[in-house]
């Protein structure tokens, strides 16, 4: 028989911002239930095993500075980040030549560096005049919201060097292709995130620093503090609210609360029948989410043998399936990992994967290994171990960030965080800075979290039901 | 306890696709079961109650010639048409003035008119150069698939009297916002749905005919001669398929088959797990598949009181929610309905509605009755009943029509209708000619029916696993 609990606030998602929210809650004083569709809490970030005693990150896995809010939360939880691994020279490879740099500008060519620079101007000066709280309302937010970010970088670059480079750096971030995505919901990203440089760079960017342990253990040890307020495996079917609090139905536990944090992708949300219906807005939003989708091609070798090579792993390059390759090996060097991440959206590069590379785990694999070989040297097609992480045939997960499409914005304006009724919104999606990172997913669930406080805050300190 | 079957083929999905896909199959002596998640067939073609034997459509409604295969479907079920009403003058309506009009083109300012030539002539132009069977193979598929109708039509119109006018046309018949739909996907629809003219007339375009008894009849005469082979309420859980046939688990039913199809929305089709994986592009198109929605609205009188004015009842206006108005009366004139297209997509006119429209039925209704008051004087507020029919809060069905969103036709091509293995794909979003209106389910049924009578053409007369 399915269990009954009567709590505060039941949190929908035991990601990394369900789990927050249901943290700060319970700081609070309030009672919560946490309901997992999944056998796992974590979400999108989650460990995978390399060897005995290594993990590496399958999912979200760097932090940097900015980020003010998962950084927090990770100093709160005791947990220690290290440096993403950066001693030597970062490696660019372009039409069949390798070219060896220090620092974060890769030698492309005087030309396509100037270009580089004024797109890069042009996207910022963009960016400032979009209010990050309300991007519907900047000036140009139509013509900006339905136009691709794609076909907006295709007209303005003037080289095609410069283009492929910018087209690469967001690709890898927003795991889709940038013809499909808006360009209004790219500056806002551009903005929310501290800007181009912060968001592509390792050193002072957003891929500084990990997390000993992974980044897993962020989810896990808020989950072991929350202990039995979180249940797994029980994906949340409904969703029903009326004057006296809300009830969610799952498949080991209904829940009856006074409020409910929604802490899903909003395109997962569709899975869930709510009553009274949700408004149009937010409705048609969930729909149409454009759910982007990577996978993480990890090489693992006994050692970082690239390192005594005076490399730090780091690739920007137009080969097949390694893009952009960085140094993910654990702090300690036990192994040497090296990291891809293949988006579905097709190269960086402005070219759409083949069927094979999509399908064949097999295929994949070598293009990847001859990839690594061109740039590392014969050492790299022998790895003791080869791992993936595909988000694109998750069960409960439609795939990792993604964006809104174009139109949305204008379309459907605040409608992903809009609280209805008793129904708040949190997930990475939602947030206001750093959208799509770990840093938003905590700060989305400190807003909600903060919402349902202010809507219930004559009741601190007891249960609203009980 | 789950029935078991096992036929030939098994059909998910008893919309007009599914059941003529059934019906061929059954015609060429397969053995056929039916799957459908809701209580009725049909699909996004539904009858919808008015008086006593008075019935009134609540999707999809009208055919027109060049729609070959619903034509010659109609005639073999026995059914007959009927013409859309369209003696008298249509009303155009804007910026507060109403003039009657005879014909196809409403008196806009001449400068309008010839602007609206000149849009129409370089999409028809652009359209020429689209491959129907393979849009993405046009020479500038990218750039026009990256970018947004809504925008080609924002830059390269003149007046905004003929951008209004189109978005108003093309915003009703492909229920969503133009500035998100890819200019690549509206120019194969234009070519693919005989040109502009035809989309947007009644009289020899595709709104000329309508359907004695409501177009629910074609699904309900082929569901009656299928009889038990379809089952209803019965939502497909999973799709499994392997070297000796396919299984498809449903709520009701367990099919054994050699070959399915499947014969719904792409963004329907998330709902069903499959075993092995879908290929990436299918999955991503998909989950990356933007719904369409719509909401129509009806007032009905006792009688169609606005023909005695020397009007048709339809017309074309700026008011707040009547964008679209057409004379949607029975064959007989029992009763006089007043239908408009509700697109959740904003009006037709660049606007996007207050939530008050699109979520509180007492203003929506209220506000449509004041513009048809407007239109048609004041006998038009006091209807003997009003009715709506929404298609954005059905639970098994996400929406009508819709498209691929911006890049999509690029990235993901055919996974739209290429088999995969045993699966094969119905459904108007895969048609080629006329997709998204009745006459796309059809073909792309026969399409789908003879994929399998093909590849299992050895075995005519028998089935595949018996």
């Amino acid at each position: 028989m399915t269990e009954q609990r009567t709590v505060d606030v039941v949190v929908i998602g035991a990601g990394i911002s369900g789990l927050t929210a249901a943290r700060r809650l319970t700081q609070a004083g309030r009672s919560v239930a946490v309901i997992e569709a999944g056998d796992r809490v974590g979400g999108r970030t989650m460990n995978l095993h390399v060897t005995d005693g290594v993990i590496t990150e399958g999912g979200g896995q760097w932090v940097g500075p900015g980020q003010d809010r998962v950084l927090a939360l990770i100093e709160e939880l005791g947990l220690t980040t290290f440096k993403t691994y950066l001693n030597g020279k970062s490696i660019y490879h372009r039409r069949g030549r390798s070219k060896r740099y220090d620092g974060t500008i890769p030698p492309m060519s005087p030309l396509a560096i100037a270009d580089f620079a004024q797109l890069q101007l042009r996207l910022e000066r963009m960016a400032k005049s979009v209010p990050l709280e309300a991007p519907w309302t900047a000036r140009n937010a139509q013509e900006w919201d339905a136009t691709t970010f794609g076909r907006w970088l295709d007209a303005h670059s003037f080289t095609a060097e410069a283009r492929e480079m910018f087209t690469m750096a967001f690709t890898v971030t927003n795991a889709e292709d940038l013809h499909s995505t808006s360009l209004l919901v790219q500056l806002a990203r551009i903005k929310g995130g501290g800007g181009i440089d912060h968001a592509v760079n390792i050193t002072d960017g957003a891929q500084e620093s990990r997390v000993v342990g992974g980044t897993a253990a962020i989810a896990d040890r808020m989950a072991a503090e929350l202990g039995p307020a979180v249940v797994l495996d029980s994906p949340a079917s409904d969703v029903h609210q009326d004057a006296d609090g809300v009830l969610v139905r799952s498949a080991r536990l209904d829940v009856r609360a006074d409020r409910v944090i929604v802490a899903m992708s909003p395109a997962d949300a569709t899975r869930i029948r709510f009553t009274p219906d949700l408004p149009t807005r937010r409705s048609m939003l969930q729909r149409r989410w454009s759910t982007g989708s990577e996978n993480k091609l990890f090489a693992v070798y006994d050692r970082p043998f690239w390192r005594e090579q005076g490399l730090n792993g780091q690739a920007v390059t137009d080969l097949p399936v390694a893009n952009y390759v960085v140094d993910n090996s654990p702090p300690d060097a036990d192994v040497g990992i090296l990291l891809t991440f293949h988006g579905t959206a097709g190269a960086g590069w402005g070219q759409h994967w083949s069927d094979a590379i999509l399908d064949d785990p097999a295929e994949r694999r070598d293009t990847f290994l001859a990839d690594l070989t061109t740039l590392f040297g014969p050492e790299a097609a022998d790895p003791v171990a080869y791992l993936e992480k595909d988000w694109t045939h998750e069960q409960w997960i439609s795939g990792c960030v993604g964006s809104r499409a174009p139109g949305s914005l204008t379309q459907y304006t605040d409608a992903d965080r809009r609280p209805i009724g008793r129904i708040h919104w949190a997930g990475t999606e939602t947030a206001i800075l750093n959208q799509g990172y770990i840093d938003g997913a905590v700060s989305a669930a400190e807003r909600a979290a903060s919402e349902v406080l202010t809507a219930t805050g004559a009741r601190v300190g007891g249960s609203a039901l009980s």
